[in-house]
C-alpha cells in the first residue's frame, strides 16, 4: 500500500511553535507545589451556589430550558447584551445592545478582531511584554509586532493592541495622561485600539481610570464614531470555564465581526449566556467585593515578602489590582534557568521571556498571587528569593562581577 | 473635533457579505409560520430531564463543581475525549484521546482546520451545493472554491470537504464506491479530506456506511496514517446550544490544531463538556432512537406529500436520513421569488442558489422536515406546490413555453 504526502499546512501554522514553558509547567504541576505561574483565579472563590440557583431555575421552566438547549443568534442573548450594555453605560460608554457582541471569552475577542484587521505583513503595536495570549491570536493573522513606544513612521500600525488597567504580565496601569496618549497615537496612525480589560474589575487600591473606549467616544460624543473595541469577560469575576466575554465598539465594526463569528462556531453557547446573565444579574458587584478582598490581600503578602526577602538588584512593579507581579532580576540571571531549579523546589512561576514577541527579557519573571493563600505565598516568595541570591552568587563569581 | 480614519478592514472582512436569504428570514420568522427553512432539532425532542439531572449531580459536590466552572486544557475533558474515541473505534476508526480535539461544535472545527491548511489562493473542492457554514468558515482564509467532480489538474485541491451521510443541503449520501473514489482522488493530489458528519447518526433506512475516515484506516491500519479529519457534533443528538463537537484525526494534526484553538478560545467551554459527557454516557443511543423514529416520521410525510402535491416538472431527493429534502424546480422558476410569495402565505424554506459558492442552482430550494409536525408538513407542502404551480403557469405564459 503506497503512502500519499499530505498537503503543506498553512503559512501561519507552520509558523506556530508550542509554547515551551506552557508545556513545561503541564508536565510538571502536583498538588505540592506553590504555583505562582498560573494567571487564573482560585476555584474556592466561584460562588459555585449561585450558578447551582441559575442551573436549577433554569431548569425549571421547560420552555427556557428548551431556549437553553437550543441554538441561538450569532450576536448574543439579548437579555446579557442589555445588561452590558448597561455596565458599559455606567463606565461612560454609551451603548445599545448592538453594539455588543458576545464571545466565547475575550481570547474569542482577541481572535475575531485579528481576523477583522489583519492582513499579512500589517503591523500590530503592543506594549512589550504582553499578553501571551493575544500574540498567539493575533500571529495567526500573520502580522509584524512592533513596540508601541518605538512606532516606525515606515509602517503605521493598523492595530493598537492595550491593556490598560493591571495588565497581564506587569500588573502596571496606564495613566490617564497615556491614555490620551495612546488614543492621539491611533488618530495619528489611522489605527484601531483593542481595549484589553479582562483584569479591570480587580482593583484593590485607588480611584478607576476612565477606559480607552470612554476617552474615545467622550470626544465624539457617539460610539459609532470611536475607533476602539474593548473586550470584556466574566472569566475574572464570575466563571472562566463558562467561556463567556464580549466586544463593545461600533456597530460598523461589529456588524462584520458577527459574520466573522458566524463563521467561527455559530454563537457562544446558548445555556452559558442565559446562566452568565443571571448571575451577573444576581450578584456581580458582590462577587468582585468579594474576591477583591481576598486578592488584595494576598497582593499584600506578596508585596511585603518581596520587600523581605528579595536580594539586591532585584526589582518589582507594585500592582494597583488584577493578579500579577513581574519581576526584574539582575541582568545575568536567566529566569528560564530559573524556573528549572525552583521547579525542583516545587515552586513555579513563568519566565518573562514567554512575553515578548522577540524572546527578550530574559532576566524577568511573571508571579501571579491569584492561587496561593498567605502562608503559602509568604513561605514560596522566600524559597524563590533564597534562589535567586544563590544564582545571582554564582553567576558573579564566573562574571567576575 | 477632527475625526480620523479608521484602518482598511482585511481582505477577508471586506470580502464578506452577510446572507440576504439568512437576513429576511430572520426578519420574518413568527410563531404562525410552517418552517421549512432552519435545519435545527426540534426542541421538544431535547431531553431536558437528563440535562437536568447532570447539572444538578455536577453541582452536588462542590470539588466537581468548581473543576466545571474553571479553565480547563485545549485539548478537552478527558474522560468525553475518551467516549468520543470509544464510539469512533466502534465506527472503524481506531484511536486513543490524543486524535481527539473538542471543539465548539463542529462549526469550529471547519475554522480551525480551514485556519490550519489554507493559504489564500489554495483550492478547496466541494459538493455543490454544500453546506453554507464550510463555504463561509473556509472563506476566511481566501481559497478558491471548486467543484468536486470538475477538479482541474492545474490546482490540485489541498482541502476535500465531504458530507457523506444525508448531505446538507440535498439530503444526499454517498455510495461506499464514492467513498473510495474521494479518497483515491485525495491521495492523487495529495488533499486532506474534511468528513463532515453532523447528520450521521439520524439514518432512517438502509444499513450503515463506512466513514471516510474507517475506510481510510482499513488501508494502512493505523489513524496516524490517514488523510481525513472526521467532524463530528452533539448539536444534532443530544444539544445545538451546548456548543460541543470534536475533531478526530492523525495526532500529528490534532496537535497543531491545538495551538490554533488555543489561539482561538482557550478551551471549550469546562462545565458543557462535562455534562454533555454525563448526557452522552447515560443516554446517547436512547435519546438517538427516540428522536429517529419522530424525524422518520417526518421525513415520511414530507415525500408523501411531495408525491401528493407536487405540480409536474418538479423533482427532490429521497433522503435516508438526516433533515433535508432538495427540490429542483421548473428551470425558469426562480425560488428566491418563490420564497417572497411563500412567507406571505406564512411558509418559509431556504432557496438553494445560498448554497452554491457561485450562487447558481436559482431554481432549487431545501426543505427541512425536522421542524414540523406531519400535519404541519402536509399542510405546508400543499400550500407550497400550490404556489409553485400558479409561478409555473404565469412564467410558461411569459416565457411561452
Amino acid at each position: 500500500m503506497p503512502t500519499y504526502a499530505l498537503p503543506r499546512l498553512s503559512t501561519r501554522a507552520l509558523a506556530m511553535k508550542a509554547s515551551e514553558i506552557r508545556e513545561l509547567l503541564k508536565l510538571v504541576s502536583r498538588p505540592s507545589m506553590t504555583s505562582f505561574a498560573g494567571g487564573i483565579p482560585d476555584p474556592a472563590l466561584f460562588n459555585v451556589g449561585l450558578f447551582q440557583d441559575a442551573y436549577r431555575q433554569t431548569f425549571a421552566g421547560p420552555s427556557i430550558a428548551r431556549e437553553a438547549l437550543q441554538y441561538s443568534t450569532t450576536e448574543g442573548y439579548l437579555p446579557l447584551r442589555q445588561w452590558i450594555a448597561g455596565r458599559m453605560a455606567g463606565m461612560g460608554v454609551a451603548c445599545a445592545p448592538d453594539n455588543i457582541l458576545i464571545t466565547g471569552g475575550s481570547q474569542q475577542g482577541l481572535d475575531l478582531i485579528g481576523k477583522l484587521v489583519i492582513d499579512a505583513g500589517d503591523t500590530v503595536a503592543t506594549a512589550q511584554p504582553t499578553y501571551l495570549g493575544a500574540l498567539q491570536a493575533f500571529s495567526a493573522y500573520q502580522p509584524t509586532f512592533e513596540a508601541l513606544d518605538a512606532p516606525r513612521a515606515a509602517c503605521p500600525a493598523k492595530l493598537i493592541y492595550l491593556v490598560p488597567d493591571f495588565a497581564n504580565p506587569t500588573g502596571e496601569t496606564m495613566s490617564l495622561k497615556a491614555r490620551h496618549a495612546a488614543l492621539a497615537q491611533a488618530d495619528a496612525m489611522g489605527a484601531l485600539i483593542v481595549e484589553d480589560a479582562a483584569y479591570s474589575a480587580l482593583r484593590y487600591d485607588g480611584q478607576d481610570l476612565p477606559t480607552i473606549a470612554a476617552l474615545d467616544q467622550a470626544r465624539t460624543g457617539s460610539i459609532e464614531s470611536t475607533r476602539t473595541l474593548y473586550c470584556g469577560t466574566f472569566s475574572k469575576t464570575l466563571s472562566p470555564g463558562m467561556r463567556v466575554g464580549w466586544i463593545c465598539g461600533p456597530a460598523a465594526l461589529i456588524r462584520p465581526l458577527v459574520l466573522l463569528k458566524q463563521g467561527a462556531d455559530l454563537h457562544t453557547a446558548t445555556i452559558n449566556q442565559i446562566i452568565i446573565h443571571h448571575a451577573a444579574v444576581d450578584s456581580f458587584d458582590a462577587q468582585v467585593t468579594r474576591i477583591r478582598s481576598v486578592y488584595r490581600t494576598r497582593r499584600d503578602a506578596m508585596l511585603a515578602a518581596l520587600q523581605r526577602y528579595a536580594p539586591e538588584g532585584v526589582h518589582w512593579t507594585r500592582p494597583e489590582g488584577g493578579m500579577f507581579v513581574w519581576v526584574t532580576l539582575p541582568r545575568h540571571i536567566d529566569a528560564g534557568d530559573l524556573l528549572k531549579q525552583a521547579l525542583r523546589a516545587d515552586i513555579a512561576f513563568v519566565p518573562g521571556s514567554a512575553f515578548f514577541p522577540d524572546g527578550s527579557g530574559k532576566n524577568t519573571m511573571r508571579l501571579s498571587f491569584s492561587l496561593c493563600d498567605e502562608a503559602q505565598i509568604e513561605g514560596g516568595i522566600y524559597k524563590l528569593c533564597e534562589l535567586v541570591g544563590q544564582v545571582a552568587r554564582r553567576v558573579e563569581m564566573v562574571v567576575g562581577a
